[in-house]
């Protein structure tokens, strides 16, 4: 199964709303399809907006019929600024689309169909290096499980969030495949529901055994001493380790850190955010408040309630006890082992 | 609005499974349908279900055609068996069921038609007592805020879940007459989602400045310094004061204690079990899986997935900031605190 994909000069993606009921793909060539897409979560996940939006980058500019490098950096530019206004907090979404930008920035003295090809092969570099970066997350972070564990995650960080094996997930179906898991406790994840409809339904599928909760429940988990590591995504990493990620993930850090369980995040380096110094400078979305009066069209509240629906939260980055990457297991201080990861990617590019 | 009443010989409660889309009163003469209601949290809030439950061993005695004393007993035992089946963890149930045994016993030298209008009196003063405490700990609980308090609330602790004007949500009225409340957040509270449709409903009818958050928004709502008081009920507080209420107010507590926020417990002294030590002693009830995965019977998680419901969670009276009751604001240590109350109980009795 594969997020989002480019198939025969179309995006094509699972509609991840429809989830688990109906298993819809959709097929488009249109870029602005797949800009609502992400924005109304058909598409989801950190890593897989950034995949989605490279590909519509590509699709816009196969769709534009201008051919001068200057028409197609203008075209470039109003597309990729689009894309950019669609969800405001994952900085996997901006970095793709920076990347996208820079290609072109090497291809700019080329032919159009050059320049064409040139950015789809960039795309399809960002996909292939998501996947491969998910399966090595999975990799460092099993090695941070013992046997036996029971982990507690929050949200979707499986393969529909990502263009591979997901991340957190990556290192739960790793660690299961070591025999390291004896149980998952997933929080259903209000107001979507990724918890109870994706992350239940790809664990299932996995043959893992699982357990489904409301998100407040895991305290009572925890205070029970059935969770032995807490396990989620991350959407923003800042520079200083303060981590964005789907709201009420702050609450489990506080949790964990009381009853003295370690809490990682697993995210690809294309998460971190270095010119964002900390949580404090990441902007939250706040989703429309239908989302949370509202299930499946039903309305669930008091009618005329005021809602505050934000998408994310902060967990400061004291209350990470690691941050899994594909390039190694970062640790405290944050912002050393951060900065770190600078000079090496620095070292690498000179 | 009235929760549940006695009229014309009969048990008239609002279904609250129905709200807030349609009011629909249930009138019986039925002792099991109240018990039923009870289960499906038809009638719910721990004060409400005590009450319901007296009035409920008065339809049976009076639906039973046996007339001596010990024929009336006999089914007075079976019938409160029965009710105290319904739900095990809120004491006022067990408290309330108690109350109507031991006014059968000062009764049970005197005429059938006697122990029938005596039962239905206590049960009448059950109710009484319970409004007017009610009232008393909105007032004692108004005192331990400032002008201008932003509260927190979870669940639904108003008029629906008492027979008076709720417990923390009676706080919260109370203060905002005063001109002490600014706003109120309502967690929604999973997966019933008493806070959404409840508490919503209530505090609008008030005309209280309520914003509506999922559970797990608890967490940034606290971070972002927007709440200076947690204010929630209790359905069984034990000896020392570990407080069993709805599931996801140990979190709250955690958060309250991480952001220097005061966590306070508003409940009548019925909710107050000295006859548990601890927490540990409180047994938690499980729901059917079917609350979790599905809402207003549409399934919303992946089918086949395993399942922890548990309706409540318990709060250490560590972190507890005072216990708000009709016989005034307890505060720590709660074992000599609540020791106290006792005491005065017995001096009152004597």
């Amino acid at each position: 199964m594969t997020s989002v994909d480019w198939v025969a000069g179309k995006v094509r993606f699972i509609d991840q709303t429809k989830l688990p009921d109906q298993e819809v793909y959709v097929e488009t060539t249109e870029y602005r399809r797949v800009g609502d897409a992400i924005r109304k979560l058909e598409i989801r996940g950190a890593p897989a907006i950034g995949v989605a939006a490279a590909f519509a980058v590509v699709l816009a500019v196969r769709q534009s019929h201008v051919s001068s490098p200057s028409a197609i950096e203008k075209e470039l530019t109003r597309v990729v600024g689009e894309l950019s206004a669609t969800r405001p907090t994952a900085v996997n979404l901006f970095a793709c689309l920076s990347r996208m930008r820079a290609s072109f920035a090497r291809l700019h003295n080329a032919e159009s169909d050059l320049i064409r090809e040139g950015l789809l092969q960039e795309a399809l570099a960002i996909q292939r290096e998501d996947a491969e970066a998910c399966r090595i997350i999975g990799e460092y972070g099993a090695t941070l499980l013992s046997a036996g564990s029971s982990i507690l995650t929050h949200c979707n960080t499986g393969a529909l969030a990502t263009a591979g094996q997901g991340t957190a997930q990556s290192v739960i179906t790793t660690a299961a495949k070591l025999k390291k898991i004896a149980r998952v406790y997933v929080d259903e994840t209000r107001p979507l529901f990724q918890g109870a409809r994706l992350t239940s339904w790809e664990l299932l599928k996995e043959g893992i055994d699982l357990t489904l909760i409301t998100d407040s429940t895991a305290g009572l988990v925890m205070q029970q001493k059935k969770v032995d590591a807490v396990i989620v995504g991350a959407d923003r990493i800042a520079a200083n380790g303060d981590a964005a990620n789907k709201v009420g993930t702050y609450p489990l850090a506080i949790l964990a850190e009381r009853h003295g369980v370690p809490f990682y995040i697993a995210a690809p380096t294309s998460t971190i955010d270095r010119a964002t110094p900390s949580g404090a400078a990441i902007t939250i979305e706040e989703r429309d408040p239908s989302e949370v009066t509202h299930v499946r069209g039903i309305r669930i509240a008091a009618e005329g309630v005021k809602v505050f629906a934000p998408a994310f939260d902060i967990t400061p980055a004291a209350l990470i006890t690691a941050i899994v990457t594909e390039r190694g297991i970062l640790k405290q201080p944050y912002n050393v082992s951060i900065a770190g990861l600078a000079v090496r990617e620095g070292g690498n590019h000179a």
